[in-house]
């Protein structure tokens, strides 16, 4: 059996409009099979290696693998040589060596995935978000749950809110979202804006982003980084930039609600609008094993 | 294919005599066909989320899940988003989104566990030991053990031993031996005594329970907790409460050796009669295995 | 169904030389039939406990028992009842009872897993690194590689070169290379020398080990154990034992390079000799899988 040469994932921007369509259909594929008992990959082995902490995106790809067929190892850095001093490219050539054929990778330093990719170390490299710079199969799980509820995106106005300088979503958002005809805006503090997304997703009020948009996409907020410093305590900036009952009231009537999680309830949302009608939060998650099932098809060369 | 509804399992106290029956013929089922190869719950999910440390319950859950055929991922506190201050509910209510259908926790405050299952984050909960409130799948294997061994419970008197005021397995024991006719009494230290247990057990010396009892079942001392206050030393808890080959000797030339594990050898129980051919204490852990296949049978609602 | 008797694995001068051909060839035997999808042992469950962190040697432990079919549990001290302070002999006991027929077992300390053994747990131990004493799933795969690139090994020169004092790499390979009727030497620094070893494997200078061996096998140096004292840094001992490209010239042109990894670049091999074409370091990694399949299914007493 020859093998189709692996694919890597280090952002969205990578991928041409024909590829996402594909992950977005395999992903359809996939859901709509999910009691089918089908495993393509039975007897392949996938690698987990999370350097940072994560619930959902590390049990969504586990989940993902395994429902492929995969076997999988999950590397967490206490437990390994990594204490040694080894580097990033032994370890992931050692996983290689011992039959693993496609690594997802959560990192802080984007640039050490990069320089990773670039050592070519003989498997597949997916990013499972790095740092702030991008974070592909989450936005790819948006775009999914998008098309899903919209049909077609043209002309839909998808507002992202929060904390858009330190966001790897709205990064690779701004990709996808766009390729498939959506128009994005940002909204937030001041002290959290970026001249660089700006250049392309203008900034607006946040009274105006909720009043305009078809989409209200809220960024998780990174208190323990910013608390005392920005804002005196949760409850001020959910008073501020948090989505609460009341200003559900002024968005568009058909307009709906996302979040990449975990939330900060009573912070960036009110606690009863988590699991509001209009909350796609939660079939985000969903939504995400399906893509990620996709991606990993991808990764191996195997459409 | 319609499922049906899941059962959570918080105590042994919610099941009905009727409940337990079926439980325990269920877990003999399981034990007649260990080599059988049915995995009836193939590519199912399963979650361990331990927020204390354990070896044999969350093994003996994961061996139980896997020999069903299930798909596994165990959460710990340190790789997971816990860290970011996600509460439990959003934790387990992602773990569903991305396809679990049972969740197997260990927390140290029973209150939050009952509050998860009345927010309903949509899979079923089972109770895998919650401080010292209770310990159901400890409870049933226990009187599996029991069953198997003696038949019927009816007149047998078990003689629990040790700190009753602060183990989960007498709570959860008082409920099912009581149910199938045994008698339960109990003894230890004065500083250890439970009032509301002693309601339905009735406290002995600690000779009256050894010379009395079918069945010699000691608790495990939290020396951390009480080491240097009420006792000096390892020995003298021994010495006064610990069952010794001397002390073998006093009790019924029939009665059996219980204990939940993990044992500290020379403290509760002297070290050579740990494996004594009248303990059952690896019997116990056998039997767990199987009652806990019993349980995520029952908590699928697959009967 | 009957079964053979569990075989430890504590270190491999237990093993014949005709044991250790009958593992060669089971090695063989899977790494030709790796693409085969077969699982003898499918429905029964190993446990890797690592008492030390390990990449290599426990992924690869866990690729070849789920290559076997097996189930694993891996155990962490952290997430178990080991912070009870409960005994190993009582740990691996509770495994063997909830139906783990083998444990892969890396400890600091010999003596605890000789005296396991000695207790008689119930399933086949196998050790996966003991402190400085012995590695014997390393030596089989270096014997392995070995045999696989020169056939006979009648006469071939295996220089061992760094910290022998504490090497348990050595300790093993002293037996195995020997039985296969290959030379070995050890060159180092003085203050890394062991008389006991060159008892056996004679000492030579640096240069006579490069320029006479047909196999320079460079050991790790354990930095954080040395550094501000033997040497004043990694660059100093890399000048004075590395292997570096200069020094590669000296050797024989047939001979080859070999290390138990992880391997400290720049230190006791040069960054670009790693992957040199001579260097069958990550091969070593590859073979580790068929080794070790063929060690787990000696142990299970399947051959």
């Amino acid at each position: 059996m020859t093998r189709s040469p692996f694919r890597h994932l280090m952002d969205t921007s990578e991928l041409t409009k024909e590829e996402i369509r594909r992950i977005l259909e395999r992903a359809h594929f996939w859901e709509e099979h999910q009691a089918s008992g089908l495993a393509p990959f039975t007897g392949r082995f996938a690698a987990n290696l999370f350097f940072e902490p994560s619930t959902r995106t590390r049990f969504s790809f586990e989940v993902a693998e395994k429902r492929l067929g995969m076997q999988v190892v999950n590397f967490t850095p206490d437990v390994s040589s990594s204490t040694k001093g080894e580097s990033l490219f032994d370890t992931v050539k050692t996983l290689v060596s011992i039959g693993v054929e496609v690594a997802v990778i959560r990192l802080t330093d984007e640039q050490e995935l990069l320089f990773l990719i670039k050592q070519n170390p003989g498997c597949a490299i997916i990013n499972a978000g790095a740092g702030s710079f991008a974070h592909p199969s989450q936005s790819l799980l948006d775009l999914y749950t998008l098309v899903k509820h919209f049909g077609d995106l043209t002309g839909k106005r998808v507002a992202v809110i929060g904390d858009i300088a330190h966001s790897r979503v709205v990064r690779s958002n701004l990709w996808t979202l766009k390729q498939f005809g959506a128009e994005m805006i940002v909204s937030g503090p001041e002290e959290m804006r970026d001249p660089e997304v700006e250049r392309i997703a203008p900034y607006v009020s946040f009274e105006e982003a909720l009043r305009t948009a078809d989409v209200v996409m809220l960024l998780r907020v990174q208190l323990e980084r910013h608390q005392g410093k920005l804002f005196s305590s949760r409850e001020e900036y959910h008073r501020r930039y948090g989505l609460s009952a009341e200003r559900l009231k002024i968005m568009k009537p058909e307009a709906i609600i996302m979040h990449p999680a975990p939330v900060n309830r009573g912070v960036e949302i009110a606690d009863e609008l988590v699991e509001h009608p209009r909350s796609k939060i939660f079939e985000q998650m969903k939504n995400g094993v399906w893509i990620r099932m996709a991606i990993l098809e991808r990764a191996l060369g195997e459409w």
